[in-house]
């Protein structure tokens, strides 16, 4: 077997071998394959494409060359979410601990933010104390304990997808569905959760910018962990404009615990509640009510635990911004659009994000919205609040701004997109 | 500029802008861009093209990563020729040197054999003392004193090509036209030579496997130099079956020493006088003779004369092997096929060539023609002899000559190829 007799198959459009993907994959991991020889297989993936029975032979390539986990031993049934990514999603946060509250253990292995959507475990980190970065043995006390631990995934699980999504990072190939799946759903059912609901998201802000184009990755990761056993859903979801009222770290965290306590923005609510019963249906707890459990204060008592087992202090002050900015609005009328893309290039501008894996984030940066498309706004009234301790790059981040919103007549009709498009699975 | 919107550029199949371009090959010399990043902008390149003007500043942009040479100061004009690469393709040795003798300088910058194809510089290499590596003022006295050098290109013409000629040859991106004529020419033109004919070789032992891909090839690289104040000519010429009767290192060198002295066969013969004509015509050289100055030992006289300079025995016996086997034809009848690229195949695995840059190749080793197509054959006698100092590869090498000849019964019509199949120019 030779790098190069596999990059040509590719290259000419036929199918990949299962031994030549068993092998690539785990000479990749080893080494012997080069970045630069991996990196030319990813264009001919991206451009030419590869069956479904390809791509699931590339998943199950990338779970071999790593070690899997094992839930079976917990009392409750294992429940995950995976979101595609988006600017303003923060349904992890009360979303976790809520499935929690209801039955169901939630080992949720998240990343970091990078480019203008947010990263998870950057939301946390903003909390006093936080750390992302538990041992298996912690990881598995903390779900046994609380039912619900977010924290990064370890070296061992899925090694070949951590090389390669470094690698399609930084050579142009992230958007590529078979990567893309392959890439999602190897690190997932390595990880061990029975059930699996995955969050894809559709519009400006998020990878997929077409609902055919999601229904196909949403279609092809359902496929892939059903075939493994794990029991998959697939909900399509809006990201046309941001979630809810806030992107940026510390800004998600404060709002995702107003939606413990049972306040919050309409759509980040419906979502969270919407994802938490696919979640509980999956798991076998059909009789939860993950609505009951946000008002009397389960969810909430999850979260303060879930925060406390990783040293995060839930009641200390979350950290604000040296500065501010106002946006308002030139016209009265009714905004019509607010695009997510732009806002989520401005929070990252801003410093909530970062442009290389090294670089830090400001917990305090973000993007405050002051209203949503459909309601009414006056000339001169609050738009967007941003947020940085770097008030230097509040002109780039408004250069993300311009054109990113429209304001129509008083009286303009506005038909609001569904929180919830589609449902695969 | 960044690299990853250059590469998704040609990914999304638009047109690199002329900036793109300049930035891209600079800091791929510098070192800024990273091999990963170039693999997949060669595969991008490889499978969505590029325009015509793009190819012209992707040369333009790789002739300036480096320092361009000036032959100006001769007192003869200065023709060049470049083959493509075939099986048996020795045709610079006696070329070079009757074109000298014919009034022209002709440097010759050439390169190792990689794969089934052999190299010049390897050839010249078995001759005992012959050295490829010259400083550019020895290149230019050789070409002072003798009309024709054949040396290793520097390291400083063209240092972006040399990169990426070693990455694409590590990443399954060879056979593409763009980059196959912007390296070419990149080097050529650098080189500074006032003409240049091509040799574009098409058939089994060829990079182009057919006609039209040829056809192309010849047309973008003939368009290149032109653009660049080269007068340049393509020659068009069959690779369907090995050049001469030998492949190998000194196998070679001999053949054409009979062809310098008046003799070998015919086929390089012809293609050595026709390259010979172009060259002479390209250079403003139309009353040359090279017919009689291949009869009348001047140019045999220029040889030895380029050998010597160079630290070479023009007189010194050359390395044989030890070990041959022999091939015979199993039925009687007229040699019909003979596949160049099986028999290059053949003599690489016996060690005329090399698998990895840095491995060593044999001297002596190669395959030996007995007939050639059109010639009658009797059951029994010798079709092909391998000749090896490594006789354990005998076996490896046969199994690259399995079906690599066909026989038809006696009386059999045969029509074969043109050495020159078509002239673009």
């Amino acid at each position: 077997m030779d790098v190069i007799s596999v990059i040509r198959t590719k290259r000419d459009r036929a199918r990949l071998t299962d031994e030549q993907i068993d092998w690539v994959i785990d000479a990749y991991t080893r080494g012997e394959v080069a970045d630069e020889q991996m990196s030319a297989l990813a264009m001919a993936i991206f451009l030419n494409g590869m069956e479904r029975d390809e791509i699931a032979r590339w998943t199950a390539a990338m779970i071999a060359s790593g070690e899997r986990m094992d839930f079976s031993s917990l009392p409750r049934p294992t429940a995950d979410k995976h979101s595609t990514g988006g600017v303003g999603d923060k349904i992890t946060l009360p979303l976790a601990p809520l499935v929690a509250a209801c039955g169901a253990a939630v080992p949720q292995l998240s990343g970091r933010g990078l480019g203008h959507t947010g990263g998870t475990l950057d939301k946390l980190e903003s909390i006093p104390g936080w750390r992302a970065l538990l041992s298996n043995d912690e990881m598995l006390a903390v779900l046994r304990d609380v039912g619900a631990v977010v924290c990064a995934a370890g070296d061992g699980l899925a090694p070949a997808d951590k090389k390669l999504y470094a690698l399609r990072d930084v050579t142009g190939t992230v958007e590529s569905i078979p990567l893309i799946a392959s890439s999602i759903m190897s690190k997932k059912i390595a990880e061990g959760t029975g059930s699996l609901v995955l969050d894809v998201k559709v519009g400006s802000g998020a990878f997929m910018k077409n609902i055919d184009d999601a229904r196909e990755l949403a279609r092809t990761m359902v496929g892939l962990g059903t075939d493994h056993g794990v029991k998959t859903v697939a909900l399509l979801t809006d990201m046309a404009t941001p979630l809810g009222l806030t992107a940026g770290n510390a800004l998600e965290v404060r709002e995702s615990v107003e939606v413990l306590a049972g306040g919050g923005p309409s759509d980040v609510v419906e979502l969270t509640l919407a994802l938490a019963r696919e979640m509980l249906d999956a798991a076998g707890l059909k009789d939860a009510d993950p609505a009951k459990a946000l008002a009397d204060g389960s969810a909430m008592d999850a979260w303060r635990r879930m925060i406390a087992a990783q040293g995060g202090d839930p009641d200390a002050a979350l950290p604000t911004a040296r500065e501010t900015q106002v946006i308002t609005a030139p016209t009265s009328g009714v905004l019509t659009r607010l695009d997510a893309y732009a806002v989520g290039v401005a929070a990252w501008r801003l410093g909530a994000g970062r442009a290389r894996k090294e670089d830090p984030v400001q917990a305090a940066a973000g993007v405050e919205l002051h209203a949503k498309p459909g309601e009414s706004v006056t000339a001169g009234q609050p738009l967007l609040t941003l947020h940085t301790d770097t008030p230097e790059k509040f002109d780039y981040a408004q250069q993300a701004l311009t054109d990113s919103y429209d304001i129509g007549p008083a009286g303009t009709s506005y038909e609001p997109n569904p929180v919830v498009l589609d449902r695969i699975g």
